[in-house]
């Protein structure tokens, strides 16, 4: 039988700044990727996160960034690979302190904005990663982009992954997402996107923007909350995924 | 047999800034605070020395500060005990994780600078402290000031507690430290200093710049190891106090 | 004839991250006070703001902040003379260069949050202050709570100063403000409001809390824009000084 | 008859973080770039380092780098032409404001590190650094890599510009500097430095490491004084030139 994950970003407010509908989107999902205080997030904003999530049953992901709270983790830096792992291990680590204190077990780990769009790419990127989130606890689930080089290297190290797919994007011969602002980047329609995302789920096949049929076996599905409509897109996701039978649940209950 | 625990303020560089002679300082040293990235150190950095702590058989021990990386944690900062809690638990969790990823476990923590100063002398930040210690790890060994609000906050939510003395400053009749700038604050010479250490760790007694006698119960002293004559002084030190028949060892050994 | 500058803090949005309704609050404005990059603003923030100050005839004013992000500068913190004054000139420095690209003056500096509160009781602070405003440019209006050591500063170092009162506060009989959480500290009501205001910027007096009555001469009060509230309580704040015959202008067309 | 400007990276300490020997190397040039808070640098260290130049008669230059203290400015960051031109803006008005407080004038911006480098090869963000420069004030003069789009940004928006050349690294057959890591890259040696320097600037010639001649015509040399050998180096050089013949001075004396 099929099941998927449905995870969002959450937790990316800093001090007196609040971004994000985290407490509408949360009975939506079943994981949350929060942020650890580099390109988003503070301690206050962690501990707070980690126990809406506790109260809602769902699964805590790290979403570690780039140190670039001023472009919000979104601009390329060019880190070396020594830097990538120590900057995994640090924003990780300090997230997984946060889950201990409110007796709860981190669950994966998912690179955020530009640190996940560039290592997707970037074999050397992508390993260091891996070994970063492997240093800290083996038994981390590693998300990534569906057939991206994370992918490859979170196995190649050791990990447990997780294949992600988005709602609303479309994607390309072979298998990249198409960038945004090209045509058929972004699909915001619910009639188009739903069935996509069903037959990503139980037939593992996604059609691309040129129209060549791909494979795709995702574990979790990437939804948004940042807006209303963000939300009841979200909302009547899992509703269509549920009446087709799939069985919408946390990574962590299939993987291992 | 007396015995005594000697730690020193380790990895404090930053990025492309170099400060202390760590490699210098630690064959001297049984334990040492590894700043955690808020005012001082960075994630290279933090890799780097707890590599360097393991190395030499040195145990490593959290050294969390203020968000003031220009103030070098040494400013007043007005941080309410729920934001002292959640960054002694970010801290001390990034830094957990790289003792982890290199196969050392933590031993203690012991905040920084302004935080120490502020939390010696005030109760609910104290308790705080305490509490973020306690909820990232109850093994862990909560270091301050012999005699203040630190010592008395780590022993009521049941941790285990080092009093720590400074081998180079006077104390006042209460058992406080005389403020720096006034006189009777630095003990710079050797010959005055290392008979009233060995004097602190043998009988429990130090003489108050006042005269009085006061009681003091350490189990670690802190040295510096910022320049060539910090680093002859606390080697003096640690070779008086082992002459002495005084088994110089990290905390954890007799605390645990 | 009565006058009197309105003036609301504006620009402290910082990256992705919004706050503030400026857009909505500056048409009842004459003056804005605009975060500097320290507490809050950012680069393109403040290159926008000033650009809406120019758009609607508002005069710009530096708002400059503790280097405390994560605090939005309302924690104290203890800096040294000389750190406020360079902190000074750095962030008005570069908010001035911002006006000169766009072909606006600088009108003022008010300092924000709790580096304001500070400095209105110590002299030493509000002084130096003073002299890193003057050392920018010496035409600078510095704004401070009236009666407070800021407004003394600026007049020992020569600078034009402005006095100003909060619409929405209450004061004790010494002429400072009743503190937040005190019975008295706010006053939301509108019709207890206006009349207060109208009578400190005619009459020059206020009733304190307790009853006595005090004198006040004010050229500039501190209104809100971050919520549909706050500006129509501005607004008719405006409304109800106009109706009065009170001239609403910015500060410099009559102190300079 | 020839002159050459010669200058150096100063005030790149931060807080409690010293770097450099700014002191030292100081009475060998004739034109400082000052770091300006983002990628090193802080408000003391600015107004320190703005006081060291008046006293030894050395011209003052921005060098306005990347947000990314972390990194040292050192690294790729993919900042929008809008974030160049605003962030420029922002630190040149800074240092700009800390010359107004001690009664000097700046000379001119060169950006720093990466954020030079990467300008260098781009036009749409060379172009937006000369007008921030310009917005700021159009006097100044603007530092680029000879033959750079730097330069040719520069004197399209219509500011006086200086071609930059360096006094220890080797150049490529189309002007560019043979990349660090390369064969040639650098010219540690004073022997082979000097006679190329004095070509450069009396010739407006060198050979490039594949043997061709090139053309180029600096009016500034950059030269390092970070170590004890940069600074004798840098000496050797000054006295090598004059000894030829050559004119040291700022390029403000020459150019404007």
């Amino acid at each position: 039988m099929s099941w998927i994950d449905l995870q969002s970003d959450l937790g990316e407010s800093f001090g007196n700044y609040k971004i994000g509908m985290d407490e509408e989107v949360i009975p939506h999902v079943t994981s949350a990727n929060l942020a650890c205080g580099y390109h988003a997030g503070d301690p206050l904003v962690m501990d707070y996160s980690v126990k809406l999530c506790k109260r809602y049953g769902v699964r805590v992901g790290a979403h570690p960034g780039f140190p670039d709270l001023m472009g919000f983790g979104r601009r390329k830096m060019s880190i070396s690979p020594e830097e990538a792992r120590d900057y995994i291990i640090y924003q990780v680590g300090a997230l997984q302190a946060f889950c201990h204190a409110n007796g709860v077990e981190l669950q994966h780990v998912k690179c955020h904005g530009m640190f996940y769009n560039m290592a997707a790419k970037d074999h050397a990127l992508s390993r260091a990663i891996a070994e970063g989130i492997f240093a800290v606890d083996p038994d981390l689930i590693m998300v990534g982009l569906a057939g991206s080089e994370l992918v490859k290297a979170g196995e190649e190290v050791g990990l447990c992954v997780a294949n992600e797919v988005f709602a609303d994007r479309g994607y390309q011969a072979d298998g990249t997402l198409v960038p945004r602002g090209q045509d058929g980047a972004m699909i915001k329609d619910l009639q188009a996107a739903l069935p996509r995302i069903i037959r990503m789920v139980k037939e593992h096949r996604v059609t691309a923007v040129t129209g060549e049929e791909i494979e795709v076996n995702p574990q979790t599905i990437c939804v948004h909350g940042d807006s209303p409509t963000a939300i009841a897109f979200t909302k009547a996701i899992r509703e269509g995924l549920e009446k087709e039978g799939v069985t919408v649940c946390s990574m962590a209950e299939k993987i291992h």
